[in-house]
């Protein structure tokens, strides 16, 4: 059997990773990659070459980035599903480093605790205007974090 | 009569352009430049077409990493100018993006209120560990900030 949502998912991962990489120039240099996507949480990964810092570890700038085109991401691939045509801006984001990272790395976006995509379709709907809190982590390889961002969106439908 | 100080301040930070470049890839890729240094703050300048986003203005993540490059060398410059070998890591960081910006543009780092060299120099000295808070701003042409950061960062002297 086709596991239909599966497959459906894996498309629009994988025309995100191409909008991405067509658009914003930094994404191919960091060599980015849409590696998984479930309708709720989107992963964005980056081989550690290109990405590196003056010790040898992930940059910090690489992992902010990657983690706020992973939240970003998710937020999209919501709307588009939808076929909502719009513009969705990062309005405050906060970055904990707790560990380098001294391999590929990847972010795990998904809606923080408290959030729904049904309220912010709504608001968009309504007022053209829509919020949302996305959580991602950088996970180690044993699952430890090694990065997190909390940050805050707003979407503006298109007219 | 010349300028031994703001000349001295000039070869500093041209220095810390070249290391930054030849260290870390994606500065390459934002084709970052160090314009500005007296002693207390820096500027890291950046042009707009490699830095782009799918609105066609600047990327949040490439606000974010000339920010958080701006911040981490304005205490390398610091630590550099005492002969002081140590790496220097960001801890966490918050930024808030307030407008979009259209332009190339420059993030300007200093410390943040009520933090000084003295207090981290000594600190470096006593334990080979300091800490400092920076803020950094990206103003518009007008002078109003379009993001701002406020960042720990932790130094940790080499043995």
């Amino acid at each position: 059997m086709i596991d239909l949502a599966h497959a459906t998912h894996a498309v629009h991962a994988a025309a995100l990773e191409q909008e991405l990489l067509s658009d914003i120039p930094l994404t191919r240099a960091m060599a980015l990659k849409a590696t998984g996507y479930d309708g709720d949480s989107l992963t964005l990964s980056a081989p550690l070459g290109p990405n590196v810092n003056d010790k040898g570890c992930a940059f910090g700038g690489s992992l902010a980035s990657l983690m706020t085109l992973a939240g970003w991401g998710v937020i999209k691939l919501a709307t588009d599903a939808r076929a909502l045509d719009c513009d969705i801006y990062v309005q405050d984001s906060s970055v904990r480093y707790l560990a380098p990272v001294w391999e590929d790395f990847s972010a795990t976006a998904r809606l923080a605790d408290g959030e729904s995509f049904e309220a912010f379709f709504a608001a968009l709907a309504a007022r053209g205007k829509g919020r949302l809190r996305v959580h991602v982590t950088v996970p180690l390889a044993d699952g430890v974090p090694a990065a997190t961002l909390d940050a805050r969106f707003v979407a503006l439908a298109k007219r």
